[in-house]
């Protein structure tokens, strides 16, 4: 049963085989940044079990002259000392377009300028659900949000994009796929069922000026590679809605799933979310303020980016409703996609070309479809990617390696680093991009040597530990203000968001 | 050729062969903890290819009972907030005793006190030069010590043993051991040929009171764990000195090369240290003092340490020189050991009987000598330790987890762990240990996971990057007192030292 075994293009008969043969192979990626220790033998051994299944070829550009490579360095060397973002411009007679009006046909190739910023601030906002996530197994609060919501732009440094956090999200999941969930090495932790899952924030008054409108964010936490359990999440479709749609049962149960008995998700993240946009588009239209809904996501949270936009959609009537997804995998079938179609949703797909998770999971049942006959509807994945796609190329950019890199190539920041430096399919990379490169090598070795930039460089000083007065190494007990709290995690925070904001303008 | 075949106790006639394949087999292990990534691997591949080769046998005890490791751990949570060392005690009437000029017979089981926390301040001394040492392939000063040697014990909070640095050692190798030396990627980097080796250091006038001598200390930094070259550096005796001596040609290698084109080795480590070494014996004992010379180090530091002793017992005469040693191997032949013996050094050598160094490079020799006909002298090997034992147990300690783990029992801080814990052969684990437990994961994955203490935890913040007034993550200068300068690190400094100690007390 080796993976060197799989070496056919097309899959024998027997499809079961197959299929538990593949996931013995797709078993091997890192899950998060901060457990780098692991993640390296496994990305090691999923590059080459992958490589050997896909039968992927790796398109060698020819290789950059050093000149090159060095004016590129000695601009990166004089950047160090420039903001790491262009001046902001008024939106707000455009932001119908940039929000995907008229299915961004003319905005895409060349990127425009605004619309570039915008996908930028998205990302962000995806990224730090992952930069913020408590991921060490021996903290009483893993799988939690390491700040309260009062305080995660702050901390991360995203206040310039003048945001308030309105809510925290937390899902759980069914009972077959629990390798989805981080959990706690800890008996006594905050919670044994859930994971924060993302958040819901708002626009406040001088970004809404600037962008036309009151914009509500959802920011979907997703996973920073596929593992075994990710595949599995995929291999079964089930119906949503009223039509003939159907989405895939292992995200609609992460989106879906609640527990009474649970301290997080009594109701399930679906509902938290509704709840909380609901109340907002209301409350905003209600002062006769124009209200966008924004859905975003990376990897899984793309695709619980695209599940809740669908049913946003039906739920909150009258406002537009965008998803801007980064890296992310198909959701369902082609009547899921009619349907969110008609439902106006605009659904912008960021992807990068060497990335295969966005493939997925089509990337083996392409090749199958008529062996899977437990699997409903399998006819249909080929097309069921939604909306428009930007796609970007790892070869457009000076600053990052050649070489097959699986982890790299579906980072967020990869991503957010490609779409900085994006003008069109036909130019070299922006040279006025102003995105800071080091970032890209914050959970993954992207970047060429030469810049100098440690790899998986984001990690807490010792591991979180700090000295006492003792001389002793010890685990700090977590800010009472970011401890997380269900009553303080209610519903009425959104409205008490919502006056301080108003107090502040 | 694969490791797996080398299952047999006697090894085959043709050494040569069986030579290159144990080289391949021993390539695996962890040189430094920062590199965790690279080094988890490495070490799972070790393990498994040590105990192919060696038929090691992992002894399990009986389980401890829960209820043990419970009372254990409450009790280690009560310690929080207690010191970490014990009250010190005056030594003055017993230091020539306690320094081994007896041959420590009667003082080691049960150990004494005041041995106990002697060997930890030298223990710590020798720890000193592994946290401070920058791995840091992407610094400039990647090979140097990350602090000057002013502010070396502060930074590492040693202070309170009452010493000052008075020199830094740096050393070099043959052309034909390149792998020894830590590089820079830069090409612009402090050094090209050298390391930061360790430092000569004094007692101050309040310890020097209390320990009844002025104390010159000797730190020599290790390997954290043996690799391919490891073994290398054993392969060849050499001799040293007039008579039959020999030791191994590695060693010595580091140990005395120089090159008049390099920066920090015009002069050898030996020649430095020597140097350093000989004015401050001569200077304190012109006040009329009594003087001791203390050498330390672990692994490799270790071998160093006892060959620096042997050349100090013979240029700086009518001093008392003691060795003490953790975790390191042998180092020369029988005649060596006597030689040693007859000039006066005394060594204490610290061993976890686990730990498979101190046993090379017998472990591959002692089975096969008479087949390596190129090396002379390997009939001596198996007697060639020297001086005097303390043998440890990891499965004394509660706080230790069982199993199999190269790397844990080789490390220092494993070693200074259970030299804290140590009362007797016969007696259990001491209660009144104050030593930080957690100090064990600090570049290694060794204790209870009851514990809740992370593995390989002694880390940096995001790998030393910073993140500037622009939003941007920069690799900071290093504060230009802590950038190593060879005129600087010169001679006269160790007189101004002394000055300022004067002027101090």
């Amino acid at each position: 049963m080796a993976t060197t075994n799989i070496r056919h293009h097309n899959f024998p008969i027997n499809s079961s085989y197959q299929i538990s043969n593949h996931r013995t192979t797709i078993r091997a990626f890192q899950e998060v940044a901060h457990d780098t220790q692991k993640s390296s033998k496994k990305t090691t051994r999923l590059a080459e079990s992958i490589s050997n299944m896909l039968h992927l070829r790796i398109e060698k550009p020819a290789p950059m002259s050093l000149n090159n490579i060095t004016s590129s360095l000695v601009h990166v060397e004089e950047k160090h000392n420039t903001p790491t973002l262009s001046p902001k411009e008024d939106i707000s007679d455009k932001w119908r377009q940039i929000q995907g009006s008229s299915g961004w046909g003319d905005l895409l190739d060349p990127l425009h300028p605004c619309l570039r910023r915008e996908i930028l601030k998205y990302g962000e906002f995806a990224q730090a659900t992952y930069d913020a996530f408590d991921f060490d197994s021996f903290s009483e609060y893993c799988g939690s949000c390491r700040f309260s919501r009062n305080n995660l732009f702050n901390k991360l440094g995203l206040d310039n994009h003048g945001y308030d956090v309105s809510k925290y999200i937390y899902a759980m999941s069914h009972v077959d796929v629990p390798q989805w969930l981080k959990k706690s090495h800890i008996m006594d932790s905050w919670s044994k069922d859930s994971n924060w899952m993302g958040y819901v924030a708002v626009s406040d008054d001088k970004e809404s000026r600037r962008i036309g409108r009151r914009d509500i964010v959802v920011a979907w936490r997703g996973t920073v590679a596929p593992t075994e359990w990710y595949e599995d999440l995929q291999r079964k479709l089930e119906p949503i809605g009223e039509g003939e749609a159907k989405v895939e049962h292992g995200f609609l149960g992460i989106y879906k799933s609640k527990n009474e008995s649970t301290r997080y998700n009594k109701s399930s993240a679906s509902e938290q979310v509704i709840k909380a946009v609901k109340k907002l588009v209301n409350l905003y239209k209600e002062r006769g303020e124009e209200v966008s809904v924004t859905i975003t996501g990376h990897s899984l949270g793309g695709a619980l980016a695209v599940l809740n936009a669908y049913e946003t959609a039906s739920l909150v009537p009258d406002v537009p409703i965008t998803v801007v997804s980064f890296g992310a995998p198909r959701v369902g079938n082609i009547a899921f996609r009619d349907e969110l179609h008609k439902k106006g949703v605009k659904t912008l797909r960021i992807v990068v070309k060497q990335d295969f998770v966005p493939r997925m999971p089509g990337i083996v049942l392409n090749e199958s479809l008529q062996k899977f006959d437990d699997i409903t509807g399998t006819l249909e994945w080929v097309y069921t990617h939604v909306g428009a796609e930007l796609k970007l190329d790892v070869r457009a950019s000076p600053y990052l390696k050649r070489g097959f890199n699986v982890l790299g190539y579906h980072s967020l920041e990869t991503y957010l680093h490609l779409v900085d430096g994006f003008v069109s399919t036909k130019s070299s990379f922006r040279t006025m991009a102003r995105r800071d490169v080091a970032l890209v090598n914050k959970a993954c070795d992207m970047l060429v040597e030469e810049l100098r930039i440690p790899h998986f460089w984001y990690q807490m000083a010792n591991k979180g530990l700090v000295c006492n007065n003792h001389g002793r190494w010890v685990k700090p007990k977590r800010d009472p203000e970011d401890v997380p709290s269900p009553t303080r995690e209610g519903q009425h925070n959104v409205f008490h968001q919502i006056e301080s904001n108003y107090q502040r303008a």
